[in-house]
């Protein structure tokens, strides 16, 4: 087990530092929008359903102080690399190895004020090979779509809400599976500049919740209609989100 | 029978008089954005589900000539105003009044390049009741959602297209429903004004479609950010689609 070789990243402009491996799935922009996105408060606890190297447990831990932090993930040399992140960066977290269909009773004895996930993007069918075994698991189909929603759905509190970031493609199928389990759903999709398509979504959904579903305004990440040049051209308000640790909050 | 008082209104400009039940559904901006939507062409044919008075069937025989139009309609009163409203603008359609169920043979024996549906857009059980029977059925649920996307799907060619025009509040449900069916789905969000969320979607879908599903940028109504004055406020492609009968291209 472990990586060959592992990086060390600068996530909300240092305040973060997290290793991840070289090869394999590596942290963007989505884990850091999903933790700006979720309306947790000092005090609540929050589980993330795959984890990861803990990247977007961490960055909402740095946002919001006080939170009872908890991530289960599949792939143990991934959860070490979780621990390890959340000891260097000074944060309490409790990081679970373990399969969503069989978490250890530490986790499904518990319900939570809060359900994050970044489940993986691609269907296995559709893609090829990367010949990373673990970049395969992280973005490929292990569980089902609806597996993780329902669990998700299982360890949240009554009113308790789930916050997820998917590739905009499988938008569909998180609602179909989503509806099923709970209420209150919003979708914020995501897209690059004005005037484009979405290309991921957060979704938030609430645990009994009865409100009509809405379809926000997109949030354009990039100035501009097109692209003019090669630096970093993140609009104010992201960039405040990815440097500076700002929430994003839906409108 | 029939209506106490009916209407003439203009729609595209005036190339479409519409009679309509003054008390009751009366067509807004759905039907012809919905129209304006559907990417027909001279020599196919369109099967509308639920088509009222004609309004939608009838702005797309206005758009585009040469169609084949056929129009479901399960409230009699309404399916006989669509055949006056079609014989009155010089367009040949054939109005059947069916239950969705139970449609005659002369429409279950065949297949369509294009079915389009604007649905009733609210669940009985959370609306108040308008005191108006026709109007209650035309805007409440009869037949689930489901019922309406199967028999689209059922009912078009391989590789035709269903175009839908729905409250926002449905899409989870939409979604949920047309993914069982088709394929290649695109949502495009209709919204007031820049920076509103969505009120309402055009979604289409392909039969036997397999392109990954989109949601473009959103379609804006009205000009600006804020409303400012009582006029006609319509951005100038809206104005050229409700006015000139102009065609509304997905991006």
């Amino acid at each position: 087990m472990g990586f060959a070789s592992v990086t060390k990243d600068a996530f909300l402009g240092g305040k973060l530092q997290i290793l991840q491996p070289e090869v394999g799935y590596r942290a963007g922009a989505d884990p850091v929008l999903l933790a700006a996105s979720v309306p947790a408060s000092s005090g609540e606890s929050v589980l993330e359903l795959g984890c990861g190297v803990g990247t977007a447990l961490l960055c909402l831990g740095a946002r919001v102080s006080g939170l009872d932090l908890t991530g289960v993930e599949l792939q143990a040399d991934y959860a070490d690399l979780a621990r390890k992140n959340a000891e260097a960066n000074g944060h309490v977290a409790e990081i679970v190895c373990a399969d969503l269909r069989a978490m250890p009773l530490s986790v499904r004895d518990r319900q939570f004020h809060h359900v994050i996930a970044n489940p993986p993007y691609y269907v296995e069918k559709r893609r090829k090979k990367s010949g990373d075994a673990g970049k395969e698991t992280a973005f490929t189909e292990d569980a089902p779509l609806g597996l993780w929603i329902e669990t998700a759905a299982k360890r949240l509190r009554p009113k308790g809400v789930l916050s997820v970031v998917q590739d905009v493609e499988r938008l569909p199928e998180l609602l179909a599976e989503t509806r099923e389990h709970l209420g209150s759903i919003e979708v914020l999709p995501v897209t690059g500049r004005v005037g484009r398509g979405a290309h991921r979504v957060l979704m938030r959904a609430r645990k009994g919740g009865r409100a009509e579903f809405k379809l926000h305004a997109p949030l354009h990440l990039h100035e501009g209609r097109d692209h003019v040049k090669d630096a970093d051209s993140y609009l104010p308000e992201i960039r405040a989100i990815l440097r500076d640790g700002a929430a994003l909050n839906f409108p």
